[in-house]
């Protein structure tokens, strides 16, 4: 849970550049992961720190739902105008099959929320943004290895908050160029956690991605005999579908090269057709793996002997969905290095040394509360 | 000002088969107008009329603001569960200029303040929703004259808060098929008033569209010696653009069709693609007028000497948009019999009554108020 904003902020921080200020409503994240984020940073930080250094791993949290306009315009002004740099939007709603049966729930929470957040930056002079899209934006596209310039498409619910988002946040650059700049990056399939074993994914429920299904079923948290196999006959290699799996901590950095982006000295948005200063990056390795594939990566990595059974194909997967990287390579420097074995390997780690995730109940947010800060 | 609404309120009180609750903040709209449309209904009612139609002729007029979720579920409430049969959707800001300049503020009231009613509908179980959209769906179309099913993309913020409300009102319908039903409207270029002269558009400030514009110069309200003509050398007979205009009083008939086909003896559905009861037409004549011919067609109802310049292409303007109207004809039964003369005619009907529109400053509605019900 929280499973991408967790590694970004330690990103973050690791780099002792930034100060962190996390929004989050705890819908699906354990308090307790941020708390790990700030001990990793301050674990790693050198015997010589200097006050500066201790400073920066010290994570501003708030517990305040992105909803409520008043709750956030509380955050804001609590560093008041000009006072925070940029935001990383992270926080959405990310089931795919869930969007279908409650999609108002989705567009409230991921369109909704965005439009009132974007008000609010903007009345508080922040007018820099690195958003959280997704492959899913695209469908099924037509080419693969997929460009940026494929058409946007998106089937369910949750691949058309991504595209509404995009636009939103492009038509917002380009109504004020010289006040607006945001990155857009769209990534493929995170996996992996960080190695120290320290954070990583907790799904509410069973987990409805492979890996940490597979994950949760060598560790016994799931306990289904076989692994279903949605579709053989699908036209790739081995039949099963293709997807890009990059290192969670890979995408993560990410973020900072997009941060660095959106700063003075950056040329990514030279090329942008119109003046608006929006750019959108695909962020994944460029290599597809497929079921079949990842099933024999993860019984390396786990020992455990996983049988399987394909049933029938699934509504609205896509055979296959592998990044073309060049763009995020040659324009920000991304590269997303780490290999399936490690990937395996960090997950494995992540679930070995917690095998019940962060363990407890979340935190409930009274509704309506006034945000709440806590310092890590 | 709610030009297209308080016609669409005068249709449904005509036939003494509805009682009307308005939601309006009025941002555009002056209350009067509401008052008028009761008036010219009551005015109407036969001598032997009985209490229920009398009853009939009775606006439950709220003001209220979209934006606010409170406000609006405390008029459901008032109402309770199952109270309000369907909801006829028109409020929404319009004009496209502005839209590039503060696509927040679209976004936030056309889509943000959809996304909140449709949950408020849901939570009210009031399922049926007419949603009025706009030939703007379409962009620059590939064919003319332009079917439904042409694909949707819009060019203007504006623009694509209307397709983004049609896509989520399409998935709302989707996820419970059983539950939600949904016409989108997309009016082409309503034009003209009643015949009584009672209502009519009041447009706040300078026109932007061009009958209003000619209406106000005839009328002395706008003193520009001539009328600015954006661009003499596009692809159409006269080099001007072509717009499909229709009687605003035959548009609002549109709605009581569609309020048709959301009951029970409908069979607009029974052709859609999937299960989803969604479905959407073009409201229009099917035949295009050019610029120069709007200018002539004034000029011989205002007997105002109109003159024009032309001035270079205005960015974002397509040459021609007319509607494929067969559709709405053959499902909904629509028509739009009214010719330019009589557009012509009425909306100088309406301008000579009222030289001044409705007169008198707009209500200002309170932040964060509780919404007040008039009955007018
Ligand atoms: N995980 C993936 O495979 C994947 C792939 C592509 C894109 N994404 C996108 O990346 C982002 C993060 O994904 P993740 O896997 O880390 O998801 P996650 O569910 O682990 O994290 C989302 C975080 O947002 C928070 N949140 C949700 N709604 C909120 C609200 N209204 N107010 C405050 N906080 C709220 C949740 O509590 C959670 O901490 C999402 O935008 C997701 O759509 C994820
Ligand atoms: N007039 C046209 O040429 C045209 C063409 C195509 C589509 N449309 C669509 O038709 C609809 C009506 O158009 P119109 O010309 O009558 O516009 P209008 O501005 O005259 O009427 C819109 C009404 O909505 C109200 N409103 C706006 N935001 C509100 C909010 N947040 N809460 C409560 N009320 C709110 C305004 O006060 C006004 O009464 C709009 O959705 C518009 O986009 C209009």
């Amino acid at each position: 849970m929280a499973l991408i904003a967790s590694h970004v902020i330690f990103a973050l921080q690791e780099t002792r550049r930034f100060k962190v200020i996390s929004i989050d409503n705890h819908h699906n994240s354990h308090p307790k992961s941020l708390q790990r984020v700030a001990q990793i940073a301050r674990d790693a930080l050198p015997p010589n720190a200097s006050e500066q250094d201790k400073e920066s791993t010290v994570i501003d949290a708030w517990t305040c739902d992105l909803r409520n306009r008043e709750q956030v315009r509380n955050v804001f002004e609590h560093y008041g105008k000009d006072g925070i740099w940029g935001v990383i939007h992270i926080a959405a709603y990310k089931a795919v099959g869930e969007s279908s049966e409650i999609p108002l729930t989705y567009y409230e929470n991921n369109v909704g929320a965005t439009i009132s957040l974007l008000q609010i930056m903007s009345e508080y002079d922040c007018t820099r943004i690195v958003y959280s899209s997704s492959a899913t934006v695209y469908g099924t596209p037509p080419v693969i290895p997929i460009p940026e310039t494929t058409r946007m498409k998106a089937d369910s619910p949750y691949g058309k908050t991504k595209v509404m988002d995009e636009t939103i946040i492009e038509d917002v650059c380009s109504a004020e160029p010289t006040r607006w700049s945001a990155l857009s990056l769209r990534y493929f399939n995170p996996a992996g956690a960080h190695p120290s074993g320290l954070i990583g994914e907790d799904p509410l429920g069973r987990p409805m991605n492979l890996l940490p299904l597979l994950s949760h079923m060598a560790i016994g948290l799931v306990k289904d005999s076989k692994l279903q196999v949605f579709g053989q006959d699908y036209p790739t290699p081995d039949g099963t579908c293709v997807r890009d799996y990059l290192h969670v901590v890979d995408l993560a950095k990410g973020h900072l090269l997009a941060l660095d982006a959106l700063g003075p000295d950056s040329h990514v948005f030279d090329t942008c057709p119109t003046n608006a200063r929006f750019k959108a990056y695909n962020l994944g390795k460029g290599h597809g793996m497929s079921v079949l594939e990842m099933v024999d990566a993860m019984r390396k990595a786990t020992g455990f002997d996983y049988k399987y059974e394909v049933i029938g194909r699934r509504h609205g997967d896509v055979p296959e969905l592998v990044a073309d990287p060049t763009l995020a390579r040659k324009e920000l420097g991304f590269n997303a290095p780490q290999d399936l074995v490690t990937m395996c390997r960090d997950l494995w780690n992540w679930q070995t040394k917690n095998p019940k995730g962060y363990g407890g109940p979340d935190e409930v947010l009274p509704a309506g509360a006034t945000p709440t800060l806590h310092q890590l």
